[in-house]
């Protein structure tokens, strides 16, 4: 693979990755979305076919990494750093790309609901409003949640475990795939089993921080939630902001060690 | 492939697809259906399916295109429009014809639908009734979503745009099936990824315009409403019609021109 | 194959199809279940993997028809009717047997919901009571759903269309896996098609009539039904028998009908 | 593969399985939870990924059974037990890992539910409290079912039935895998389908028991939940513990056999 390759297929794929993952985040979070309140099946199954389609369509050009932590995994078990840089640049900026595609995509849905006092707060609805400033202060309201990941309870060591042991059974399933596919076609079956297992996690590992897993999708949306023009946004939660960078990158890293104790 | 295998093929796929996905807007939405109610995740899974189910089955005769949009992105990639007439007409004819299927299969229903007063007026129901009467002038009542798409916000831009980003996110995937796959049997294996492809469109980019992201799918079902003697149905919102017939096809545009740049 | 290898494939695979299937309603009907009220998108799902299980257990043995419309559909498109009675012998066989394992599974659920007074009605819940006496009376209660299928709105022409509809979108499936498919291990992807069709046509088709598309499916189950000892059970509908083993058997026949024209 | 091997697949595998699987519970179940109340689709489907992501990581090491029922079949079937303490040696190490993991990553999450006084009972929550004091007394209280299962009707002869039919369905359809694929990378999709046929013995027989189908599964995690600190953990319910060893052993057992009479 040339460099332009790895580039374009990492920003092409990433974009993709955090558009349709983003994507079903804004549809069951905003008013006047048709998928509103769908639940934490769609949102599980919404960011693994995410993943399916992202790594489908941009496999043949950069073989799909589009998390930082697969990169770093891969260049530990090959011990290749090269190319490191070019999936990292591609990986951040296709994910900016990706985030601010939502917000086009959802552009009328995003108005409607940070100007509704209803959910924002106002006169007529104290209660509600209270809870709105309150998720504000925090940073950690709904909308940014369309963007970045946030923990239920804030622990730092925890909600960093919980990252880490997230990241190790995503990148375990990933290395070993060399081990199960064989062929062309078959890869194509590769696709398929790591987006069911993002589902995986998301259903069983997503309930204390929102499963990030992977630094690039986190970081690149929470850079693009606090460039947008969205009113009532509140903050971009920075202080959380290291966790979903750090412990996906550890993560890997302990994958690619058990790989290379026990698989290689 | 024969000019008459390609039409046979997609009239039949494109009937099987929009019986099935006309048919679980019917199942989710009508009256003494037993999967009324189902919500947003049976929706996109039901679409889903639907072109599994169509593809499938249409493949070996047709290549199954199915989307006019899909179509053109392949006439532009190949630069050879030479059978684009064919499917097209293939297209519009089965999705007619599924759009039919499914007031056939629905029959029922849809009449105890359409007279029941609590659901389109009555003096008995005098609030829902003044809601069913509204969204009959708007010509967006819930019985026309079974046959076409529908805004939730009214943003002829938006609307069009993310008509426009969700079919580049399937025809994509789409075009990239051929690095991807090879050999007869695998064909089926990309059957499955374009339907969960689909599956992930419907959960992300669904919420706002309700995913036409294929001009035979909406147009088609939408003369079938037009036509139809159901009672009480409203009117068929034709200022709309536009936007799912040419967003798809710009989006089928986009895609090809991506594809030429960074895949081929 | 072996009429012997037909029979006992035949047997054991409609068995676990029925246990399966029978099992889903009965975990999403009965009182004492962990499962109840999961909703139709388990109902859909339930089946579907209901069939991929069977299927995939008994191809090996017999081919994994199941279903008497498939036995007809096949029969027609290869013009040899030799093996239909043994095929037919050992899915209604294995029905019953499903049916009957449905009962040992979910045993303690089925005493408790039928004696259950605010169920099938008693003193203290009179408005129940008097539904649940209406149900038993039309023969259409809950618990008859476990075995057999029932329409909403009981129409002899609709239903029979419904059920020949859905199982021509069926049988063409199954037709043309011939087509898309071949080698050994690729026969596991045509398995896991034909379930994903069924959660199809369960999720797009079932609204009318439950989708029998089966008649081994219904009639075995409903004979169970009628035997077992079961309290308060009400009438096995016999009056609706025919539609769900007519229809799929009409609907067979056009499928083979339409490949042979068509696809052959 | 060697004895290393098999011992480190296995304790991977079903460290993984249980990780996810037990993840799942907690997600839906827990305080604080995003993916609370999710519903029993969640949890099947969850199991069942638990499963895909297991079985693909840890099958190039050992097979990946996983599963002393698993284990125990292919022993009757091939003659061989040679191997079998190692496997067991790792389904125990290797799900009492995983359940101590489920606690590490889900750490707030049980101190939060567990200190609930609205949950656990105190002066404000009465009837809620009455509740909970029963559940602990019963030893079937939620927290105990993120480790392992429990009937919802306590009749050891049906308990222990559903158990063996759930298994035995498990166990045929691992079993003809052999029969069904071929080739390395079709392995791969063995493991979807074993995936899929989990998930569908949980919508279908996980009614009445919780389908442990798998004696590591249900009693490595209850030895853990007996070792660690929760606060108002409740009992771990030891008189029903046998029935989810004995029963799947059994299963498999018959499996095994049903497969050599009929399959072989």
């Amino acid at each position: 693979m040339s460099s332009s390759d790895i580039f374009i297929g990492e920003t092409i794929g990433t974009a993709i990755l955090i558009l349709l993952g983003g994507g079903v985040c804004a549809a069951v979070t905003l008013k006047a979305s048709k998928a509103r309140n769908a639940g934490w099946l769609a949102i599980a199954f919404g960011w693994g076919f995410a993943v399916l389609t992202a790594v489908y369509t941009s496999a043949p050009l950069s073989g799909a990494h589009l998390n930082p932590a697969v990169t770093v995994a891969l260049a530990i078990k090959d011990n290749d750093w090269s190319n490191v840089p070019t999936y990292f640049a591609g990986q951040f900026l296709g994910a900016m790309i990706g985030a601010a595609l939502v917000w086009v995509a959802y552009y009328g849905q995003f108005h409607a609901h940070l100007t509704d006092k209803e959910i924002v707060g106002g006169p007529g609805a104290q209660a509600t409003a209270a809870k709105a400033v309150e998720a504000q202060e925090k940073g950690a309201g709904p909308v940014l949640g369309i963007f970045s990941t946030g923990p239920e309870i804030r622990h730092a060591v925890q909600n960093l475990l919980t990252e880490i042991i997230g990241t190790i059974v995503l990148v375990l399933a990933v290395l070993t795939q060399g081990l199960n596919d064989s062929g062309k076609g078959l890869g194509t079956l590769g696709a398929l089993i790591t987006a069911l297992v993002v589902v995986s996690i998301g259903l069983s590992l997503g309930g204390p921080t929102g499963y990030a897993i992977n630094p690039a999708r986190d970081l690149g949306p929470r850079i693009v939630h606090a460039l947008l023009p969205l009113p009532n946004k509140g903050g971009s939660d920075w202080g959380y902001a290291w966790i979903p960078v750090v412990g996906p990158l550890i993560g890997g890293a302990i994958a690619a060690g058990i790989y290379n104790v026990a698989f290689a």
